[in-house]
């Protein structure tokens, strides 16, 4: 495999570390060509350094003084504010782009990527949950391949290696059930953030952590996946498997079924965007069946988890209501995370913006901009009631 | 995909009738041009008129005279014997060949299809277990792709697409544990030939459906495996998996693991075979889920099933040694379908066979035909003591 330029989106988030942890551990096919943080403006430092990067970008200004000095005597390009994040991903010099940003916000320098012709690294998955029709079409028009980070859909995109002129008869994607499987609605009304922080497999940032308990994660999935793989509602399907093992399955119009399995762990999924259709040694912890005798398998309960059935029907509806959706939920999480509202009100939260918000048939780029602004808006002044 | 024009060598036996039954399905996409039987010339004769081959072959000589006549009316060319099996096999006009006939037998006219070209669609198993390192040297030589049917090697190879070019850490075989799992050897020692043909998962022939419950038929599908997929003994696992929905399982050497999956239905991997790199609709039965909440795995217990240990020796040993332990397991099926010996005495005629038959490092074609049939003899022998 030829040595690829890297830029990653996102560097100190969880995604991005572990992106940069695989790096580490296969120097010779890897180069860190771009590294961008939000706010941590610490661990981008010790990444450049570490990393030595042609450029890194810091999306708050007012951190920017501090990173410019501290990489003063390195031969790095330093820049801020989101507006140089969509110059610096159109670098000649990359030659894929991960964008591990958290939620809405990788939507505008993924455009950007993709305008420029550079393959895609998804790992956030708000980008075509909130934008499906408009990011694939671009990429379709620009020949940009968009290569899935997600573990589940990585595993789809795994399975349909030499099969992409095969016809999907539908997937499977498969869910652990988050930390509250089982339960009824009365027994999540008191449910902590504590306690809906704690996984059982993966370890993930905040908001996705919470978004696992609340099933919205594999809502978001589900909108994911029809824009990744083309596919129609009838064809999606999620199956509950609590030991993360299978983490997702293809049926081909035969009948035939093709998984990807292994223990949880982000980094493959990573690895395999970046190197794809090649697969590098690793010593990532091997998979043993001894360690699991048994993969079990159960329906979502939607009457619980009502997030999946709201992410379902905003699909169907398409237009701007992913979006709503989506800005609904990341408001809603917000909350939670503050003990400003219960683990149950953020269903009800997002199913009021999705009644409220005017409906967008064929939403443009600024219709989505402005349905973000509104559904936001509109979230915290419903919360306050 | 273009109509492809089908040999079935043994479309009386099972793989045989369900390949004809794959073929009707699907008449858009093939053609039958040649059928071949050891004995059953009436069922052969029935497909004969009914999919008016090109070609058919009855390898009794003494059933040809009547088969001839039945078929006077129709434009269908009439042959007997082995030796015309194995020029019929060469015709221009054949596409493909599946080789279905039942244990050694093979080997012969699969090797012929080989030489002249044709790409083998192989349910036939013993043909790589017995000198698997002619016949993929061979293939390989004259560019001739063996394209597996068996369920497991099926399930190998349909993870293998789009992934030749990666490296095979290793594969897991999956096997139901047939129907005496968790027994133990004095629970087999008066075990009847009624309930060893009683498998709980597949409907096949007899022989197989005892190599089955003896677990030789994995042992035979490891040593299959390695010539199939060029492995290594280390790379070869064996898993019990008692629901058979799991096919089989390939490990990456990024440590990702690829199943194929589905109901147990040969169909499928049969019509894989002949349709490879495409896939095309069926109406076979879908798998639900639901009615599967569970998989479950264990080790194969070699204590108890000694077949599958001597199996792994034999291909270790290499040379002459799985035909061999081929043929004594032919002779020792018979044995035991004849009530002439019990079902552990199997594992010791066999055990015995390896001890005492020349080994040869390097075979030729007729080294195999001799150890084939010097170990049918002496097999016979022991079975007397």
């Amino acid at each position: 495999m030829k040595k690829k330029n890297i830029a990653i989106l996102g560097s100190t988030g969880s995604i991005g570390t572990q992106a940069l942890e695989v790096i580490e551990n296969s120097k010779d096919y890897f180069e860190v060509e771009l590294l961008s943080a939000n706010s941590n403006v610490e661990l981008l430092l010790a990444q450049a350094i570490k990393f030595q990067p042609n450029a890194v970008v810091i999306v708050q200004q007012d951190k920017y003084h501090y990173l410019k000095d501290k990489l003063n005597l390195y031969p790095i390009k330093v820049y801020c504010g989101m507006e140089a994040l969509e110059q610096a991903v159109q670098m000649e010099s990359i030659d894929i782009v991960l964008t591990a940003l958290v939620g809405y916000s990788g939507l505008g320098p993924t455009l950007k990527a993709i305008e420029a012709g550079k393959p895609i690294a998804l790992a956030n998955k708000e980008t075509l949950v909130v934008a499906g029709e408009l990011v694939t079409k671009l990429a379709a028009e620009k020949g940009v391949n968009i290569y899935p980070v997600d573990s589940e859909h990585s595993a789809i995109f795994q399975c349909l290696a030499g099969e992409f002129h095969n016809k999907i008869e539908k997937i499977y994607l498969t869910a652990s059930g988050g930390p509250f499987r089982g339960k009824k609605r009365d027994e999540l009304l008191n449910i902590t953030k504590a306690q809906a922080l704690k996984h059982p497999n993966w370890v993930m940032g905040a908001k996705i952590t919470i978004d696992s308990a609340s099933l919205m994660n594999k809502g978001l999935e589900v909108i994911e996946a029809k824009w990744l793989f083309g596919l129609q509602k009838e064809q999606i399907d999620v199956i509950v498997h609590p030991q993360s093992i299978i983490h997702s399955i293809v049926q081909f119009n035969d009948g035939s079924m093709k998984a990807q399995l292994g223990l949880p762990d982000m980094k493959l999924p990573i690895l395999y965007a970046l190197t794809y259709p090649d697969r590098i040694l690793t010593d990532f912890k091997r998979f043993d069946f001894l360690n699991y005798p048994s993969f079990t398998f159960e329906k979502p309960d939607l009457e619980t988890f009502k997030n999946l059935a709201l992410a379902f029907s905003a699909m169907e509806k398409g237009g701007n209501s992913p979006c709503v959706l989506n800005a609904a939920n990341e408001v809603a999480v917000e909350l939670f995370l503050q003990d400003k509202i219960g683990f149950l009100a953020m269903s009800d939260l997002i199913n009021n913006c999705l009644q409220k918000v005017e409906y967008i048939a064929k939403p443009s780029h600024q219709d989505y901009i402005n349905t973000d602004l509104e559904t936001r808006k509109l979230a915290f002044e419903l919360s306050k009631n």
